[in-house]
């Protein structure tokens, strides 16, 4: 910047400046005191870091020790490759658009804007009759997790995959619908542990769990990368239904299912009474840092006093969010074009091929793992260690960045989850390193 | 769409779509029944539909009744003057950017890209030595008011200026601080409303005030339009200082500021060990639509036990956010630059003239009308008139949208809100409309 421009640039700042001066600020300042609130007790019960920021920590540790090696990340589940040109560029015309008189907007409905809702409800849920107006666009399905549990409350119970993703316990716990962790067991209290691993086909058995009113079920499942066949899934609305309880059906990864399985929750008769599904634009179309997903709130779902659940939803958006960035909703409609359907899904194929690549590896070296053929996450089994110590390990030899199980729940221990997400050049050679170890 | 393109949308959306049929479906659903989850009880306690919806529910109900009226609306503070070049093109060429292999950026900080952090620190609050890290960069303020809520839970107390923007006290109800409603005060038990009117110049007698843990406080505010000038905001920093209490500092509109009031509460010496500011660009940018804010929390702001208070807004950005669209805050970034703040700066101008416009069209009706000047909210009082009555009347005779005052609390009986956003044609014809009513 030459010396001008920046002092153009201070001119034009003061004009938006506060007028104290850092001196009056440093006076008023006499030594950092508490104030009288007192921490919010379910933010002190968390444990740890939420797991990917710790992870990154590590990774910038794992830099300083070693500044020249080349570290490959197959860690947080982070998209790599390109958006097609047909969605940039139509993001790209909606936000030029914005400089003009006719193609300004302000505020667009919390909700989302209709179109997309339309179109949405026409992709993902065809002949399931989810009207546009059960569709709830977002800034992403994490951040709908906590809007629907600002909307229950803390006087509701939980049931959780376990392994499963951290936000469901983790915005469980902030809400404060958990009891105390247990250090011995690496549960919360009062939070329903639901253990799926290859012993029951990572479904759990439903005949020894405990009724609870909530139970988040992701599929395909992150980090297994399991997803639930048809007959498991009629088992899980079945049992929903029998106890009066409320699934939030998480299929951010739906579009990774390769086999028969059900992409939607709303493919098992009875669901509509049931279930929530939370979904995502972030992994079938890159859009993890656009930031874009939905919620399905169907007209059907009701609270035990007849109220509907839609309604508190639509209330908790209009109060506790804005609706998604308007460029962003803009890509998600060129997302769902035939051409950006066509476009995605080959970006889909390239994780997919990914996945394949680093199943064979891992069996190649006589590793059990399992997922990566409905999902871009490969999870491996290590028996009898611990996974932060295989995470360490494999970081320390070979410079790649995996998830230890762990971070999932104790039910992920032994295990590590292998993203399939990155540069070919790169899963080919994380493949030859792991080979090298392990070999 | 040609017959063919459409053809070719049902057969590739046919690959993202669930199995089941419609039959199926229809078959499982035999009548809606409850679930036994039980309603969460704040969301029961809560009044009425959040404000803005309700208004645009009047106003659509109004176009029913009225098809050929020329609806002007005057009522939600939506900015409607195309966005500044520099920062459209910014935006679009950091979306067209996406589809490259160097362009391409998948998740972000969950706080904000560290430059964009950077230019915040420096451009609005300049020499109080707000540090980078000490900025979160949001999805706007409504938004991260909600996150605060959830980090401070439901075990704190809380002041509001009457009237306010109403998100502070719905999100406050949400998540469990308030009492029930009575319906004889249009309170909410448990809450402390600082009355704030002509007759205490806009700022609460604090020697009446009760002690609370946290104290919302918007200057200028919404919707009075009242900025705090430096004098009442020393006393609001002691009087947090001396109770212990945080004070949640909304300084959205504070590009509007016209006279010597502070435009940051870290103006004040003492405030960064009792202060959160929440701001946002919506109003100074345009982006209402495209959503993009921010928080500041100090790193001398601890809890009662010494904890950062920063620490635990850390975790619910990261667990219950995921970072603002990168494409918003490349925008943000493009408006922070010299030509950037010049341009959005003239887009200020305009709207502040509006106001004026507004000012002394009700001021020639012999109205008293608050705002204008530092804010672009007009606040007319109409004493003896209930809002909802003058806000259904003006709308009647005038097609003129506004805001009745009892939206933001009692305290807000007997006025009206207008915006002065809007073209300067709609401002123009609007005064000519009003003059016609009230003269």
């Amino acid at each position: 910047m030459s010396k001008f421009s920046t002092c153009s640039f201070m001119s034009y700042t003061t004009l938006l400046q506060p007028r104290a001066s850092l001196k009056v600020q440093k006076e008023g300042i006499v030594t950092a005191r508490c104030t009288k609130v007192a921490r919010n007790l379910n933010m002190e019960k968390l444990r740890n870091n939420y797991l990917f920021p710790e992870i990154s920590t590590r990774e910038i540790e794992h830099m300083k020790k070693y500044p020249n090696a080349k570290i490959i990340s197959l860690g947080i589940g982070d998209t790599t490759d390109p958006l097609p040109e047909i969605i940039s560029s139509s993001m790209a015309d909606y936000a030029r658009a914005l400089s003009t008189p006719e193609g300004y907007k302000g505020y667009g409905a919390e909700q989302g804007n209709k179109e997309l809702r339309k179109a949405i409800a026409e992709t993902f849920y065809g002949d399931l009759a989810i009207k546009d107006t059960e569709v709830f666009v977002s800034d992403g399905s994490q951040c709908d997790i906590s809007r629907l549990q600002l909307l229950l409350g803390n006087n509701v119970s939980i049931a959780v995959q376990d392994p499963s993703f951290p936000a469901y316990i983790d915005s469980s716990v902030i809400i404060g619908q958990a009891g105390d962790f247990q250090d011995e067991t690496g549960e919360y209290r009062n939070i329903e542990y639901m253990r799926c691993g290859p012993q029951n086909h990572f479904f759990p058995d439903l005949s020894t769990t405990s009724r609870t009113d909530i139970i988040f079920f992701c599929s395909p499942n992150n980090p297994t990368g399991h997803a639930a066949s048809r007959k498991q899934l009629i088992q899980l609305v079945d049992f929903a239904r029998e106890n009066g309880s409320i699934i939030v059906y998480d299929s951010a990864y739906a579009a990774y299912i390769t086999d028969e399985s059900p992409r939607s929750i709303y493919e098992i008769p009875g669901a509509r009474e049931v279930a929530i599904e939370v979904s995502s634009f972030s992994k079938i179309a890159g859009f993890t840092g656009v930031r874009l997903g939905w919620t399905v709130v169907p007209d059907e779902l009701l609270f035990s006093n007849g109220f509907p659940i839609m309604n508190d939803f639509n209330r908790i958006v209009c109060t506790c969010f804005n609706g998604a960035s308007n460029i962003a909703q803009a890509g998600g409609l060129a997302c769902l074009s035939p051409g950006g359907i066509r476009a995605l899904l080959s970006v889909v194929d390239r994780y997919k091929e990914n996945a394949r690549i680093l199943v064979d590896t891992f069996a190649s070296l006589g590793l059990k793992a399992y997922g990566g053929v409905n999902a871009p996450y490969v999870w491996v089994h290590f028996p009898g260690s611990r996974s932060w110590d295989v995470f360490s390990e494999i970081l320390e030899k070979t410079h790649i960045i995996t998830v230890p199980g762990s971070g999932f729940g104790p039910g992920g221990e032994e295990y590590i989850r292998v993203t399939a997400f990155g540069h070919r050049e790169c899963i080919l050679e994380a493949s030859e390193r792991l080979k090298s170890l392990f070999s």
